[in-house]
């Protein structure tokens, strides 16, 4: 078997049809390869949109591969593997390399700085990456390949696999194949400390008058969800997550209280966590954005701290353990009359929340703006961030991808309720603006296919919000859903430039400007087939209604009756003074700690 | 004086006005300085984008300046700052820091990994850059900002500047400012050296009986252009430019005899070159793509090779001089009765090299292409590669900044004459696609500066080739051109996908394909205001010629009467199949080179 066919058909068996990337001259012979190991190539318009794809698609499907040329085309896809390094998303990032023969001559060729070097590029992704290999011997290439990959399992980490052309069609032995990769981490040993653990836990949960879960971002990653999941459901404690934690817990649950983040929290909800008498935090990830600029700790709450080896009460430290093995022992635990006992409490506190979220506390511009613009309105009031990401929530559906730039599109969604099955991509400690159309492309090759496997039919929409500095990055990406037909629903909100960067610094200073785009005609550009694109522009709340309510703002027939699902592209036009209030909060948040 | 205010005061005496880059939470406090020196902010579309201008300005002026955000926006430019590395452009690269304290204290920001390695980055940029500096003490700013400008500009390579935010505004002592920049490499000692080097290539010279300069791309380095032009002038020996070294010679010289590449010279070139019995090679760059593939030496010919700290005959080196000071003082020996005595010879070469050149041996397929399409012509034939290069050739001006994309606008142009002043901007090392669209804008600003510096105003329009993939690249940046009113000249090659990739593998594969776009669609999306940019359509070699030779297709005069120059884009459509001959022939060299 040729080397790169057995390098994708481990990808195929990782669950991965859809492979990202931009064609060079290093990488050729490789993509030959790709549709007989049962892949489609994406084909991207650029190396950076494609590295977001990959992130997107990870996000979703749980792992990912993109392809790249060396040098060029490896370093501009750099920004988003440090993305998913950060973000901990396992993504495989294959590299074609020049042929062994001009690197052991170190001849300056292109794509090289021209000294000789042709190792810089592979060491500075190393820096980023879980694992790394260059694939040049036949002998270890099988084994180095499969390393690799459960290296980016187990890591949750982007890996690069440099692949040099004079290898790819090599051949190499193929009999591990018959094996399936051990993806899984290696069963904790001793057992012993596990059990152990659980006791110890299962005590301290019998002794609480008010516990409370913080599930947060770590929780999620390596295998963590469902363990993490059947323990919030099985316990019935209540339970509230970290922003970052968006979409692990199902937000419809009768436990779960709402998004906590020190003084960056819902309505409400600090009040509540800080009345806890224990506080189960799982997979803690405390970085600025997630935690109020440093500032969620409840030190003067008993906590008891799940890390991925380790589990940390007052008294003791559990380690050489999985988390994820004493979650669901915790769950086993838990008989079906626990269910319930600690709800009432805090079931108040929860009502009381949802009361104060009604009244709308906070910052709410839009009918003064309406006077500031001197707006031509008509009987309705301009769109605010508030109102907006209020009513938008609510039209979500179950199972809905929704990606979010950062911005007042990730500050405005990830703090209102999103119905269960729904999946949130989204970058907040990475925070590059971009990211989100380019990951919204990779969802919606995963939503297809995750459509296609399901029986029943299993509808996934792939909805984006993004602003219009952010939209303005990455915006070639839009030829890629149209070249593939990906129907995903856009929503720019246009607002004038980086308002984000407005509330930090530099409220009216031109370099917060950006040249204002027809976002609507963009998608023209890409030569759509007919009837496939709808495009929108809302100014007021009764526009933005009109929208989310039309029957044909849906999937839709053709003319020969196939039903098929259109781009739809809404401008969202708001003030470029407004906010959500999380971003309000936020910001002061940080902008303290950041002195 | 605030410590960036020293550093953008310093930048403006480099004669830098624009500064290219994207704003971010790290780095605005410092933007808010950049107009209060003198310097204008440009606000690319992204940063890759902003990476590609700052190269392309450099180029035409010297040196340039991009800003950029920590982590995530200083890894999308890197891809264009390697290309400055690779390819020798000096651009001062400053990244806006989050402020030490947090550094100090390891804290897990957004836009880093999360692991409270803060320097991460930095190190990465490090392996890229001329010098790197980090601006953490106020005390030696100055040095440090002077001693990395110094750096840049004698390595003539990307310098790295961290600005962390809570030292923007310190004060810092700024009486240095006072004294320029030593900025050319201190002199060479011992001098007696270039007295030595200078006679015994003087020696060598005279036994010649027909001696041929080769220029190379490195000598257009480290302050290099004026000596080496004046050495080619003033010693009238038969001069002909390696690929990478175009602009540098200026090709009306009665002397130049063309472009010199091994087997992808200019049709007989490489005769007159192998005729020659003394070769003196000036800066030499060997890359594949600038040689044939590692091809075009000429060991069985004497040669004299310039460094820039050492020249090398066939019995004598000489080191520890400059060459620019040798170019220089051979200039001085080269009396003018010295002049055309060597030209007889070559003459007649370059005659015979004219008149093969109307007869184009190379491949054309024009005429076929007519019949294998299909196409409905008029009376004119489709455009073909080798007849579009050459027409355009002779449309170009004086003073021309002309931007090249790799693949066939680079193949295509470099191999055909230029008027003298022209400069091409392209990456035959670095050979990233996509770079030629961002060199044009910052090469526009550069041009607008150059325009209003000289007396009389000295016309130079930027010209951008580009290809339907690369393009698709770094779409967006023509926002950038209708937002700062760049009149570029645009001319997009229609040949549906990655040509240059199809010729090295994968003829008809998929994967070469991309989506068609509606170019001249794209300038509207950028809300231009009225009538400044029009666009155009060209099948046909009629159409084209309608197109240069329209007087409209130029600068025009607004309602108000003033004049101003529109953004033009012309979409050319040629056959996939079709390439510049020096494209086949440097394929040809190169496919045989990497096996």
């Amino acid at each position: 078997m040729h080397l790169a066919e057995y390098l994708f058909r481990r990808i195929y068996e990782l669950n991965i049809r859809a492979v990202f990337g931009v064609p060079g001259d290093f990488n050729l012979v490789a993509l030959d390869l790709i549709k007989k190991c049962g892949l489609s190539w994406v084909g991207n318009a650029n190396e950076l949109n494609a590295g977001y794809a990959a992130d997107g698609y990870a996000r979703v499907k749980g792992i990912s591969a993109i392809v790249t040329t060396f040098g060029v085309g490896e370093l501009s896809a750099l920004n988003a593997l440090a993305g998913a390094s950060a973000e901990l998303v396992p993504v495989i990032h294959i590299v074609g390399f020049p042929s062994t023969a001009v690197k052991d001559k170190r001849l300056p060729m292109h794509h090289t700085l021209g000294d000789g070097d042709h190792d810089l590029f592979m060491e500075m992704s190393a820096r980023l990456s879980g694992a790394v290999a260059v694939l040049d011997s036949a002998k270890d290439a099988p084994k180095m390949i499969d390393d690799t990959i459960i290296a980016c399992v187990r890591s949750s980490k982007p890996v690069y696999i440099g692949l040099p052309m004079d290898f790819v069609m090599v051949d190499v032995d193929a009999s591990s194949l018959a094996t399936p990769l051990p993806l899984e981490d290696p069963q904790a040993n001793p057992i012993a400390e596990e059990d152990d653990a659980v006791t110890a836990v299962m005590e301290r949960i019998a002794m609480a008058r008010n516990p409370a879960i913080l599930v947060d971002s770590l929780a999620g990653r390596w295998h963590g969800l469902q363990p993490t999941r059947a323990f919030v459901e099985k316990s019935n404690i209540p339970c509230y997550s970290f922003p970052m934690a968006k979409g692990i817990i199902d937000e419809s649950l009768p436990n779960f209280r709402g998004i906590y983040s020190g003084s960056v929290s819902e309505d409400g909800v600090q009040e509540q966590v800080q009345e806890s008498d224990l506080i189960i935090h799982i997979g803690p990830r405390p970085t600025d954005l997630n935690t109020a600029g440093f500032k969620s700790d409840l030190p003067h709450i008993e906590t008891i701290s799940f890390h991925r080896d380790s589990i940390h009460l007052r008294k003791a430290d559990f380690s050489g353990l999985h988390m994820n093995g004493v979650l669901r022992r915790l769950s086993e635990s838990f008989c079906p009359t626990r269910s319930n006992s600690t709800s009432s409490t805090s079931g108040s506190s929860s009502q009381k929340s949802e009361e104060s979220a009604e009244t709308e506390p906070g910052i709410d511009i839009g009918d003064s703006m309406d006077a500031i613009l001197g707006r031509k309105v008509k009987s309705s009031p301009v769109v605010t961030q508030n109102r907006m990401w209020k009513r938008v929530s609510s039209w979500l559906e179950e199972d809905d991808i929704i990606s979010l730039d950062i911005g007042t599109s990730a500050f405005g969604s990830l703090w209102t309720r999103h119905p269960r099955g729904t999946e949130s991509l989204f970058q907040l400690l990475w925070s590059s603006i971009g990211f989100a159309l380019g990951a919204a492309v990779g969802a919606a090759f995963a939503a297809r296919e995750q459509e296609a496997e399901s029986t029943p039919s299993r509808k996934r929409r792939t909805i984006l919000f993004t602003g219009d500095g952010s939209f303005q990055m990455t915006a070639q990406e839009v030829s890629t859903m149209v070249r593939h037909k990906l129907g995903v629903i856009i929503f720019v909100i246009c607002n004038d430039g980086y308002t984000i960067e407005r509330m930090i610094h530099g409220w009216d200073k031109s370099y917060n400007d950006i040249q204002p785009w027809d976002f609507k005609l963009l998608p023209s550009v890409f030569k759509p087939d007919p009837d496939t694109v709808r495009t929108y522009c809302v100014h007021t709340e009764a526009e933005l209604e009109d929208v989310l309510t039309d029957a044909q703002f849906g999937p839709a027939k053709n003319f020969e009756g196939q039903e098929y699902t259109p781009l739809r592209l809404v401008e969202i036009h708001m003030a470029k003074e407004d906010a959500p209030r999380s971003m309000h909060n936020i910001i002061d948040a940080i902008c303290r700690q950041k002195k």
